[in-house]
């Protein structure tokens, strides 16, 4: 064996996390940015079916106004329409209209669902052309619409085909939320409860002082603060781990055993409210561990009852669970990895988490 | 608009080239290189279907002798296999076999097509799994083995899908050249000749003199410089620029016009083949403008001949070329970037190709 030539090179990343509002007004260039020319072009827009509808008139008025051939495209926000299948048809699309491959970025306008099969299309399409994400629900504006992955569901398992594509840049406009049905507003709140068990305990008290008003106000009139420090924590947390590195994630916590409720449930729970579930199971983990006090664990789960998340569901078996874990263990690369929230507004990573700690966190939960 | 976070990020990269043979000798433990246990465990691999019943029984015998539980699945080595279908064939393989995320990496065993599913699929399994890329044909050998692109054809679009997964080693074996169908060796030489003659006058030289001789004798006993030279002048050239941020790329040389000579061909003529005619036509254009002399073009023109590639098809029109012209001009977002050779082995990129100058290409290599 000889040593014929070492390659080294380095991908460098940057993008940045925009607000704005009023994206369709005229007189806003936000969704023009990283274009070429912000006059003339095509401009592809893959936007959530629910937002058809409502937008089409506003949309189509704003690239006619710039003079910008439009082709806007729906997809539909729901997990089982998270099929690769989905992805194709982008494709398919984009290949008949024809776009630069570099100065024309595709616009990804949707819930996480919708950004994870935008998202994807866009990077297989000649290995990847541009593409800003501007998140509409907020499962989309604190989680899947600020990081780096893509993916779709395969034979049942969860994200398992995918990439990592940077976006060009992240548009946040809250005013989405307004409409947004309620139930969205509160699965969003299960990433927000995640980040703030381990890793801001600020917004930990935020959340149980105003969490529940903020949640009936779709974050309108309050509850900036919540959403600024939800994704403050969470894209400081992914910046310094992009491409799963280190496969001890803090930001995994309540994603250990959700992935596989959430496949077997089929659709019956949003993610959020699965990631919810899980949160409650990894908590009363870490009580039993004496990770955390009996107050804090209370703390956690009064406030996805508040806010309207569940803490359990009936298909937890045992058994369920464990598969669950034993898959995560193969994406750990055989390392459980399990995050559970400390005392301290900081997780830690079990490694031997055992079927009867799942039997006590199921009993105590039920 | 206010800027709310900016991410940045750096993603370091680095694979090594590697020079072996006899690989699947028992004590050859070069094939398990990057396992976190070189006993045990399981091993995935794809190897390309000429080489399956061949190889079938020393692979096994490799496999047990290391106790490690092989897989082993063929994919056809056909242009016509390289579409998502096969990319979706060995992930659902890979799902059903379940190999460890990081620590057991994919071996992909084969030429350029089967490089470039095999590559796409561990690309996409899991965002991402790690795989060894050991190239059996000449194409694979000195191009698409040693670089970090993946790739299917879609809707006769060549390439259309796929990603950019740099493998996490490349394994250069030149003992199975030497069983490799002579029209395969000959197709290679396609892209040994545009490196040579973009880039090398050495290697030029030393093609005139025995690259014939080399092509005979399937690089076994001479041809050594010839191949080294080969992939040093497309490593390097790649390295610098392995995600294409720059459009105007030296390797694109003979990639104007093929793509679409090729996708219309529908698998008459092999890739190297394609390139070899638009290294033809490009140095024709390169001679009309004087950019090479007429000792050079008859040079080059006499090199592809006597090495067995064609200079010219019927197919040929000026429709098709400008046709093929106009779609590299979306993929290089807006700029023909048409590599052409000058007189001392360097490229230049032109931006005006016309229809006359195709015109009269196309005659003169009639």
């Amino acid at each position: 064996m000889t040593l014929f030539y070492s390659v080294t090179a380095s991908k460098p990343v940057k993008y940045q996390l925009h607000k704005s509002s009023n994206l369709f007004s005229h007189r806003n260039k936000i969704l023009l940015m990283n274009r070429e020319n912000q006059h003339g072009g095509k401009c592809f827009v893959i936007i959530d079916n629910a937002l058809y509808g409502p937008l089409y008139t506003e949309i189509v008025s704003y690239f006619e106004y710039h003079n910008i051939e439009l082709k806007l495209i729906k997809v539909e926000g729901l997990e089982s329409s998270k099929i690769f299948e989905s992805v194709l048809y982008v494709i398919s699309e984009l290949n008949d209209f024809g776009i630069q491959r570099r100065s024309e970025p595709v616009l990804v306008i949707g819930g996480g669902v919708v950004m994870d099969i935008g998202s994807l299309a866009c990077s297989l399409f000649r290995r990847g052309i541009p593409h800003i994400r501007v998140p509409t629900t907020l499962m989309g504006y604190v989680d899947a619409g600020i990081g780096i992955k893509t993916g779709v569901d395969y034979q049942n398992c969860k994200n398992r085909l995918g990439t990592y594509e940077p976006p060009s840049a992240v548009i946040l406009d809250k005013g989405f939320l307004e409409t947004l049905p309620s139930r969205h507003i509160v699965n969003g709140m299960g990433e927000v409860i995640k980040i703030a068990v381990i890793k801001d305990g600020r917004l930990f008290e935020d959340l149980k002082s105003h969490g529940k008003a903020a949640v009936l106000n779709h974050f309108q009139e309050l509850g900036d603060s919540i959403l600024d420090a939800s994704i403050h924590g969470l894209i400081t947390e992914l910046e310094t781990n992009l491409w799963e590195t280190e496969l001890k994630r803090p930001s995994d916590f309540g994603h250990t055993f959700s992935p596989i409720i959430e496949m077997k449930l089929a659709g019956e729970l949003l993610h959020g409210e699965c990631v919810a579930i899980d949160i409650a199971i990894s908590s009363v983990i870490a009580r039993k561990r004496e990770l955390i006090s009996q107050g804090r664990l209370d703390d956690i789960l009064n406030m996805l009852d508040i806010i309207g998340l569940p803490c359990y569901h009936f298909i937890m078996t045992i058994d369920l669970l464990m598969a669950g874990l034993e898959e995560r263990t193969i994406h750990r690369n055989g390392h459980q990895n399990c995050p559970v929230p400390t005392e301290q507004f900081q997780c830690e990573f079990l490694q031997d988490v055992t079927p009867d700690e799942l039997k006590h966190a199921i009993l105590y939960l039920k």
